[in-house]
């Protein structure tokens, strides 16, 4: 069974192959990066189904995308989907410093947070979602080189470090991304 | 009558004396700029408080400060409490335009907003507050050199120019600073 994956981010690829192929083991993913459609979508949801849309108009293979990010409480859910610009570019460290400066005077009791998977699987047969949410909270400071994105300033609920400073196995059973890809496999495994 | 105006921000200075002088002609403000709280809470509420009952501590006498912010309703509300540090510093320019480059994908329809402010009054009596909400939308560009913070890509509900673009005796008598500014001059003319 092949699927294509919409990204261009070599981690996502790494870390979706890691977690489907340890259910769907003779599933094979196609990375797919083609032009950038505009993600003009207002949820985690309508950006994944745009860019998942986008890689199957372009293949005719069943396609699918996450759109993924971290939401703050005190912020009323931002960076949301627009955390990976959130300091107007692409670039993590940058845009996980500024989470850090915006909050700099919140503490640590109203730093709750969580990171949120959405992924679109797009078919000839249609459209399916699946969501993950991984609750935790804004750290004070980065905190480990693992991971990547927010991982080095998100302390997952029950841990005392940040995603960036868990084994990968530890993080690829528990995160939002894990939760959202495990979802597609129990769906795509019981064809 | 005085007042102490916990500020150290002229624009924020001369918008008050305007609006307040135009129904509390006999009303003296007096600008206090002490050290600066950390402005630790996670509303304007709290944040107006703490600046206001500072400035009460330090002098004895009635005072008062504002908190305020644009929010915006795809970012579930912030920049909120964070607007006057949203780049990370406090250089109005800046968080302006790391506004409009996080919302660069988002269009018109979904650009809502609104310019909130609460205005604590501490006295020996008690803490009074006072909220305006002014709606709007963030434009797809800056536009206006009028007002101050995010004045120049603000468009007023009812308008098709930025709070920037209009008449100063127009934007202080609509705005939100205006409303919670009018609600405490009538709250302090019926003594």
């Amino acid at each position: 069974m092949e699927l294509i994956f919409a990204t261009g981010n070599k981690h996502k690829l790494a870390e979706a192959e890691f977690i489907l192929g340890l259910s769907l083991p003779q599933l094979k993913l196609l990375p797919h990066e083609g032009p950038e459609p505009v993600e003009n979508g207002v949820t985690f949801l309508e950006n994944a189904a745009i860019k998942a849309r986008a890689a199957f108009e372009a293949t005719g293979q069943p396609s699918f995308a996450d759109d993924s990010g971290i939401c703050v409480e005190v912020m009323g859910g931002s960076p949301g989907i627009f955390s990976a610009i959130w300091a107007g570019g692409r670039d993590d460290a940058v845009n996980r410093q500024l989470l850090l400066d915006q909050l700099t005077d919140i503490s640590s009791e109203h730093r709750t947070a969580s990171f949120v998977c959405t992924i679109a699987l797009v078919e000839a047969s249609g459209e399916t979602f699946f969501t993950g949410v991984w609750s935790g909270s804004v750290a004070m400071r980065v905190s480990g080189d693992g991971g990547f994105g927010y991982d080095p300033v998100f302390i997952p609920e029950g841990f005392e470090v940040t995603a960036a400073e868990l084994e990968p196995e530890v993080k690829s059973s528990l995160s939002h991304r894990a939760m959202a890809m495990n979802q597609m496999a129990s769906f795509l495994s019981k064809r």
